[in-house]
């Protein structure tokens, strides 16, 4: 069966009928959710796109792998911010001879992202197009006050990142060769954004971003923001297993924190892997490799 | 010079410098916009998209149409809740090779609705794609329990139509026979949504939508959603100049507001076009001409 025999009223009472909402004053079938913020919270509110051909090929990525992540890579956002992730709505653009079983893959994706990160689809929208588009929007909140930004790294502060860097873009690889039972391949696959640790170093985080451009790109954006430099030490990078610096420096869709802060953060997932520095004119990285040190341009993703 | 030399750091800040917001904690250039919502209110959340050659063609559409459009659709599902529309993020995909005066002028569009229906832009995404998909997600505010639901249609209400009907249609028409110094086609390209009067009369209306898809449709997402049928009368229906009753009942992209109430609305823009009767089985709009009444079937926009 294709999209089109489904029609868009179809496709909505379908989505509808998946998608029971707890929480929500009023979900999908209106003109638009209406949603409670807790008191003293502020609103936190972001959107990501994927593209076909862009961020996914349809013959190499599963369809749930599609839902899943366009969500997923929203959460990572808000988390960034020290935010609790909520509510979302998808607008969905597709061929209409799209076989409904793509369609219903990717809506179990996204039920699946839900599940796991305890947020609700409460809206959206659809339309025929000549390939496949996903916006999500999401809206999460933050004690009001509280929201970690790009801009507050301050000259002093310790830098960490969570987790492994560079799993992503192995992943990715492998997919491509055809093996798809790797913990890497997973890891491209479903991202597992950090926003429960956002949400806990928020409190004493100086800046924070997630890791969607590459570490190189990444950090630069707080840098920039918060007219510093930076020194990052080669032997502290935590690649991923079986990738090498150079791909942990620059692999995007890693969904990992980075946090800059004065003080520890102690214990798992996090590792200390440079300090912020004083910006002289420029806002760089400088990478310390043994008794060298030499500046790390940015090599990450970028669109267009 | 095309999207791709201006590159995606280069579009953001240009997008950045151009959008200058009040009232927002934090804007363009972070994980994520901080916005603050006031207190007794709830939050109202929706997105619409714009697909190229299914919502607009590129060589008949000019870019800041397309970029007011997006904005203005979303601007209306708030007001028609009786919300006021506050903030809003885009997501923008197009081919790198698309000429950036296209992408200028697609920004000054969405630029010109800021100003005009008082909203801002406070984030979003952007890549490439094979053709151009714009993606607005926005949020507003009503006061907590307003909102006015598709679902309050009461058996006895008035049925009102706000403005006239089927002019974006003819304007569509008008400007493929390559017309475009006409009001119909302007209404076409600038739709004027009706949230001002969604928020005064949505303190007393039972049910509210705006005329996205055609009245012959959203109508019935009121009937269906309310277990009613409504009688409406084909004196009534309130047709653009140049437009028959039959364009006026099924025609889209209008934006104006069907409202359904016990009591009169007074005065322009509102026409009372009908009541709210039982169901009987089906949910349908019985057409009312002189002696005669038949079923009208919904005959508005459906998509794939």
């Amino acid at each position: 069966m294709l999209l089109r025999d489904l029609g868009e009223a179809g496709l909505i009472q379908r989505i509808r009928t998946q998608f029971q909402n707890s929480g929500v004053v009023l979900g999908i079938g209106d003109d638009t959710a209406v949603l409670d913020i807790p008191e003293g919270h502020s609103l936190l509110f972001c959107s990501d796109l994927l593209a076909e051909d862009s961020h996914f090929i349809r013959g190499l990525h599963p369809a749930d792998s599609v839902g899943y992540k366009a969500v997923a890579v929203n959460v990572s956002d808000i988390g960034a911010m020290g935010g609790v992730p909520m509510h979302f709505v998808i607008s969905f653009a597709a061929p209409g001879d799209l076989d409904l079983d793509w369609v219903d893959s990717f809506y179990n994706g996204v039920a699946r992202a839900c599940r796991e990160f305890k947020v609700s689809l409460v809206g959206g929208d659809s339309s025929t197009a000549k390939s496949i588009f996903v916006d999500v929007a999401m809206v999460g909140c933050v004690k009001t006050g509280s929201a970690v930004r790009r801009s507050g790294a301050k000259i002093g502060d310790s830098i960490y990142v969570s987790g492994t860097l560079g799993g992503s873009t192995r992943g990715l690889d492998l997919l491509r060769s055809g093996i798809v039972d790797d913990p890497a391949v997973q890891r491209h696959l479903y991202p597992q954004p950090r926003h429960v640790y956002g949400a806990r170093v928020g409190r004493v985080a100086h800046a924070m971003i997630d890791v969607s451009d590459g570490l190189s790109t990444d950090l630069g954006h707080i840098l920039t923001e918060s007219n510093v430099s930076a020194r990052i030490y080669k032997d502290k990078i935590p690649a991923a297993q079986d990738v090498s610096v150079e791909q942990a420096l620059h692999g995007g869709e890693e969904y990992e924190l980075i946090v800059t802060l004065l003080g520890v953060i102690k214990g798992a997932p996090f590792t200390r892997i440079g300090e912020i520095i004083p910006a002289t004119g420029k806002h760089q990285i400088l990478l310390v490799d043994g008794d060298s040190e030499s500046v790390l341009e940015p090599r990450g993703w970028q669109h267009f």
